[in-house]
């Protein structure tokens, strides 16, 4: 294990983002001293249980003193308040970052009170699961993914090179753009699948002429890849849809447009323009695969890991 | 292995559920002979090279003669053709059943051929990939899924008992249904998660100001989980449109209308709202997970055997 790249990073909010980050910076031994921060007493008492850190605070400004890298992983609607209160204790060349789904609302809410000195490097690591807490993190969720970050006019190199250097460690690939552009490219791949999983779970509970037991039993003809991102935090959805609500009702917008074409040639039975989209579509996947985005294995290889009939 | 529950098993159709079924019956004994049989002359030879049976022919009539059982495996909308070619050729007292993804268009197509003392027992097993064709089948592809029939007034319980039996041997479980309200369920839980994952990946592709390569490289932050389905075979999906068009049509406005309510609270800054519905769904995934219809691991339990970095 080299030399660590930092002496003390404090993690502020200690979720799946959070905890998985505490878990890789022990593993690979990127900080002398890991500070956590969580206004919940219990989710504060759960993380010292699992040894994710060093000392353990529900006030976020005496986890960041005499940190080097402070990250930040809360709901993006808490930035504004987070960032408020740990301002004044910030250290001098330290880095804060955040690893918000939305970048320009993340932004707006934070730079306000960073400090002269602190370099503010917003950033996104395009990594989670459905699950949520500190109890769902693991050290290789960051590997092989990419994290996306949208840096200031005035960011500087060498702090923004250290940042990269830190989430190359964690086993990502790194991007950078500016916070407009990633908030629209991020409306598109996840934050539409997300809301089009929530809605169509939503309406398969709702019906009455199916009832919600045979929309359970029947979930694995299809219907149940949607459940796993409606299955996600609730509140962290919540933010982003009000955080970036501008650029989701375009996607939404130019979505429903294309349901309508498809629903139209439906509706006249044009069996060519459905087979012209659903053999198109076979190409995109192939495409990410061979991107080392997605597994190959049928069914994302749950027939390896299925559960036995309970019956 | 205990004795044979038939003699010969003619399977018309060798693609994902065909060729599972071929598979499975080999590995339980369940029939002495498997005559199989398909159009494309590269397909049966694939099917021949993989030994999925005993007798293999382009022409179905030669495949169904003295079959105990039939079981029809093709996209839906060949089922008149296929009924019309093999009608005259079938066995007093065979079974013939199919595996089709809608009931009222089999029920309507294949009818009107099948002899006098014949039984049809219209069926659908619940059990799939997005792969097709010889080699994507599985011999336990049908562990803990549903079966469901749809018979007809006139259907013989002997028969129906006695396929039922071969599908529990494959392991499933058994359900029995009118089509009307079999092709409404599946419209919700299979039709239309389909539609919209198609519908999804097509938008994401088609866009301006995001590139079709950022749509692939940032699709594990959601995106992905849509490409699977809609990596899905062109003609069975095309056929299944054009022959549940009715049901999938009504499926698809609850589903805008519910999408036009969340556009609303997007609009509005609603977050109650929102968080209410994204709390909701959360339960449904949890009680699919306790029916044993998908796994608990997180992202599908793809992080255990995700790709390395290729970078």
């Amino acid at each position: 294990m080299s030399e660590p790249m930092f002496d003390r990073i404090a993690l502020i909010g200690i979720g799946l983002i959070g905890s998985s980050l505490a878990r890789v910076i022990a593993a690979k031994g990127l900080s002398r001293h890991v500070a956590i921060a969580t206004r919940s007493v219990e989710t504060l008492r759960r993380a010292e249980e699992l040894q994710l850190g060093h000392s353990y605070y529900t006030d976020p400004a005496e986890a960041v003193q005499n940190a080097d890298l402070v990250i930040v992983s809360v709901p993006v609607g808490s930035s504004a308040a987070v960032a408020e209160a740990i301002a004044p204790a910030l250290k001098p060349g330290a880095i804060l970052t955040d690893v918000g789904s939305t970048k320009a609302s993340v932004i707006a809410q934070m730079s306000p009170f960073v400090p002269e000195g602190v370099h503010f490097i917003p950033g996104h690591p395009l990594a989670g699961t459905e699950k949520s807490g500190p109890d769902a993190g693991f050290a290789d969720l960051f590997v092989n993914r990419w994290c996306i970050f949208t840096p200031l006019p005035d960011t500087d190199p060498a702090a923004l090179e250290k940042l990269s250097g830190f989430w190359r460690r964690c086993g990502s690939n790194i991007d950078v753009m500016d916070a407009a552009h990633h908030d629209k490219v991020l409306a598109i791949v996840s934050h539409l699948p997300h809301i089009i999983a929530y809605n169509i779970v939503g309406t398969a509970d709702d019906l009455q002429n199916v009832s919600k037991t045979e929309v359970i039993k029947y979930a694995a003809s299809g219907f149940r890849d949607f459940t796993r991102l409606a299955a996600s935090d609730p509140t962290m959805w919540r933010d982003v849809c009000l955080h970036n609500s501008e650029a989701i009702l375009e996607m939404l917008a130019r979505f429903s447009e294309d349901l309508a074409a498809l629903q139209r040639a439906i509706r006249w039975g044009d069996g060519d323009k459905l087979f012209e989209l659903f053999t198109h579509t076979r190409g995109v996947r192939r495409s990410i695969i061979e991107a080392g985005q997605d597994v190959d294995a049928p069914d994302f290889g749950r027939h390896g890991i299925e559960q036995q009939p309970s019956k």
